[in-house]
């Protein structure tokens, strides 16, 4: 018997990835996005965002450790940090398992997908959005970034990623990671998502250039994330730490240390294998050399 | 405006990735598969084999060089390679950038194949068929693992998954290694092409298996290939030489020295990364226990 | 912007329709079938059973006015009235709309379809469900013709298709034909919903030979639905009334006058376009004399 | 097993047929257009240009027929045919069946699909191309219809849609139905396909009626072809004779007398069928009044 409800990623208009939904358990619209639960048949319950599958349950751990955790454990001891997005409460949720953590902020745009998010994916948060050390901000977190005074010892930008229709590439420019410096503590890391090194390396290879010209040290890495078909793309910063100390630290000494609850992703070999970049990707991606800025800013395709 | 030749090449019945094709370059049938040479929109030209993307010129270097040069760097010094398989001929051309190689034996069941790639696919082989080290024969590779008895440094399996229509899956069980083994030479080696670990864990773990059961050293690896729109995983196995100790070595010293030409996709870095598989694949492949014999073999869906 | 929720209709392993959904209003299990309400981009709200699409309010009104009047015009004065299936409220709808109709038996066996038209569908049964004419059976058709003892004026078969793994296929056999003729009154017509002849002619014509093997009089005819994106088939038959002699009637008067509202799609010039069946289709569905009974069903690929 | 090789007709963004490719017979480009002749797994041979099936060998005989016999029945005598289009050459082949026929001039522009037909489509032109009775002109029909001095009994336009991009659209104008006109002997008959009536009901209504402007008498008439998916409409004019006027005619009798060879689709049935539009369709057309200029014409999405 065939499958018939499919959701069909568009990469370009010359591929797509499609998976068939087993079930839809949410379809609901934003004043930002469309907004939907879904359960794939192979990747189990998911969040897509315009159509656009944000994390499945298969396979969330991937991205969310890998998102958050090189960059605490970079950090040494973060006790205040900032969430730019990251909707589903899995970010938040792997910062509060660092037990340095007093206090995080959480910064996002769509009420919609947080009150989703709440009811629809436990799984995800495991309750975060009740932890006390929680602040949870709904509002623009470029404005945030710009106008709010408060410093932090982390930032991370679990963003969309820059389409031209949306207000997210506000938050991929140089004078965005400017303000973005001066809220760090001294000491301070920042990370972002950045797209697919090999779907998008322009824009992958401009975020980090963008960055790595604001930042003393800059590091992009990536991994490969099975409910999105391809590997997805991090870029770590700080002018203080040098992220490529971290593969002379004994990791795996240190996440037992630091953090509450098992990794599943996360440790010395699976750092080893994001930060070891082929050889065909770091030539294109050290090739490109431009940088975004509000007048020039990086779109991706919608 | 919307593009309309497309191949879909699903990878179960839920999940799949579409490709538009600009061209149908050949299209024919052989006797033991349906034939293609497309060129894609994205991944320019590539072969595909009963609707399989077998290589595409994006990034073959990637496969190519992925499969052959960890296993001839193991061995060190490899004069005598046989391939079994690797109709495109980008195999045998990988092998013969070595400079200490005096001898390749290219074992392949389809004379069709070679026909077409011979014709349409001189990136992939770069003449490498005519090269008076290859010794090209075309016939059935685990008959001849069985029956010749010229033994080799290096033995290479670049073959098609063992679904359960085709005669392949007997080149992934416990007798088959046992046969490859007598093949080799003192302080011999042996890799092959393994599935995808992430799309196919347990095909990939059982081939692992199997070949550990045999091999005193065995080790998995894997990379993502843009044109599988996922990761492909190899194992490489030894009874004198620990792919282990490859990362020990000065790996860009070794390609300098051994290998003439550039290489693309390989180098210490990206032996690092392949080699350093995530915890939660390290977990899943080793959970399973299952070896494949003649009696039991392992298929993987057509 | 590329669409990305789809609902793939596949015909055979070798033919789908694609249609984008705009918007999921319902998804859930009945002991039956997989029930969801979508509303189509270009189709408008629709019932999709099992990944069929039942009817959509594009369209609705071909399928339901050609099931449900040339049967009721034939038969001239039809009191009493059995709807086999019809879930979404339509069928009835339309016999409702009769001036002569003083009551009408629905047997549906899927009660959760019933709940769902109701609550979603009011543009179909335009509160058909609550018209004190209506007697609603939730029940099996099968076994409610076999059992129950009251005659009808009409019978009319709005059922899911003979799928090999449902229980309608009995509801297309001899023995089922015979049970329908024996609950008709004295001049009774019976008409069913007969498959595509285009997708499915075998499957259509078989129908056709099983009804005229128990009635003196059967005609098939059929109609372009543009939501099943194909003309779909009907049987209509009876011992008394010859379908051929509507031809000559006033059909436009007939309508004028038994019949309460205004009709889309039927009168006397779409009655000439659906039982005036092209010569290829005549000929193949004719030359088909095989007829479908218990011990020999006919079935159609689900 | 899983089909990989379709091509996929969008209608909309929104909606799309797909068909199983089984081989890939050609694939070329010309000035005008990519061409492809595939053998589709359902469908058989087929000619595909852009994108767009434009006929297949298991049912174009419904095309040509529906296209070609009404317009030279309601002529009556017809000795001198136009075929504007008609690549494959199936539209010249059932001109030359007409008894009466001495002379066909068929112009099309596009030399490489009347090679690629001659070569590939022997079941469409079944040697019409060497039929001394065809005159065979590669051009530009508008111009030839502008500029050439000859006058015909039928002229029949077989040719592309009028899409923004292509040249086609100035074939469906006035001032070019004008031209048409002219170009007609006393008696004349003009035949146009018309796109679809259910997929694009605005551009046939106004073919429909930009031609209505020009003849004094004009009838839409449509009919399901399987291999498009959907109902293809076509208009058929003449200042003399009334379309209408084949309704009262024995058509039966005609055909054997005029034709020689069997029909497979029309006859006095299938004609009753084609000219018989339901109420919706008529409605929908006739409520549109919008005429096609050369300042202002009508396009089909490409």
């Amino acid at each position: 018997m065939y499958k018939w409800n499919w959701i069909i990623e568009w990469g370009t208009p010359a591929s797509a990835h499609m998976h068939a939904v087993k079930r839809f358990i949410y379809h609901g619209k934003s004043e930002f996005q469309e907004i939907q639960i879904v359960e794939y048949e192979e990747l189990g319950k998911a969040l897509v965002l315009d159509g656009k599958t944000q994390s499945a349950l298969v396979d969330e751990f991937v991205y969310h450790e890998a998102l958050v955790q090189p960059a605490l454990l970079l950090h040494g001891n973060p006790e205040k940090v900032l969430v730019l997005g990251g909707g589903e409460g899995a970010t938040i949720r792997e910062v509060l398992r660092f037990k340095s953590v007093k206090k995080v902020v959480m910064v996002d745009i769509d009420p919609v997908v947080i009150d989703v998010a709440k009811k629809y994916l436990p799984e995800w948060h495991q309750g975060s959005f009740n932890d006390p050390r929680l602040k949870l901000i709904i509002g623009d977190g470029y404005k945030y970034v710009l106008e709010n005074k408060e410093r932090f010892d982390v930032i991370i930008a679990d963003l969309a990623d820059p389409i031209e229709a949306g207000p997210a590439y506000k938050l991929y420019v140089k004078e965005f990671y400017e303000a973005v410096k001066k809220k760090l503590l001294p000491g301070g890391v920042f990370v972002t998502q950045a797209t697919s090194p090999t779907q998008m390396p322009y824009t992958h290879a401009v975020i980090y250039n963008t960055i790595k010209s604001v930042f003393k040290h800059a590091s992009y890495y990536h991994v490969y994330v099975k409910s999105f078909d391809g590997v997805w793309g991090f870029v770590l910063a700080s002018d203080e730490k040098d992220p490529e100390s971290l593969s002379g630290m004994d990791i795996d000494k240190l996440i037992e240390e630091k953090i509450k609850g098992n990794n599943r992703f996360y440790d010395k070999i699976a750092h080893a294998h994001m930060f070891s970049v082929p050889k065909y990707l770091r030539e294109e991606i050290e090739s490109i050399k431009d940088v975004a800025t509000l007048d020039n800013p990086i779109f991706t395709p919608a």
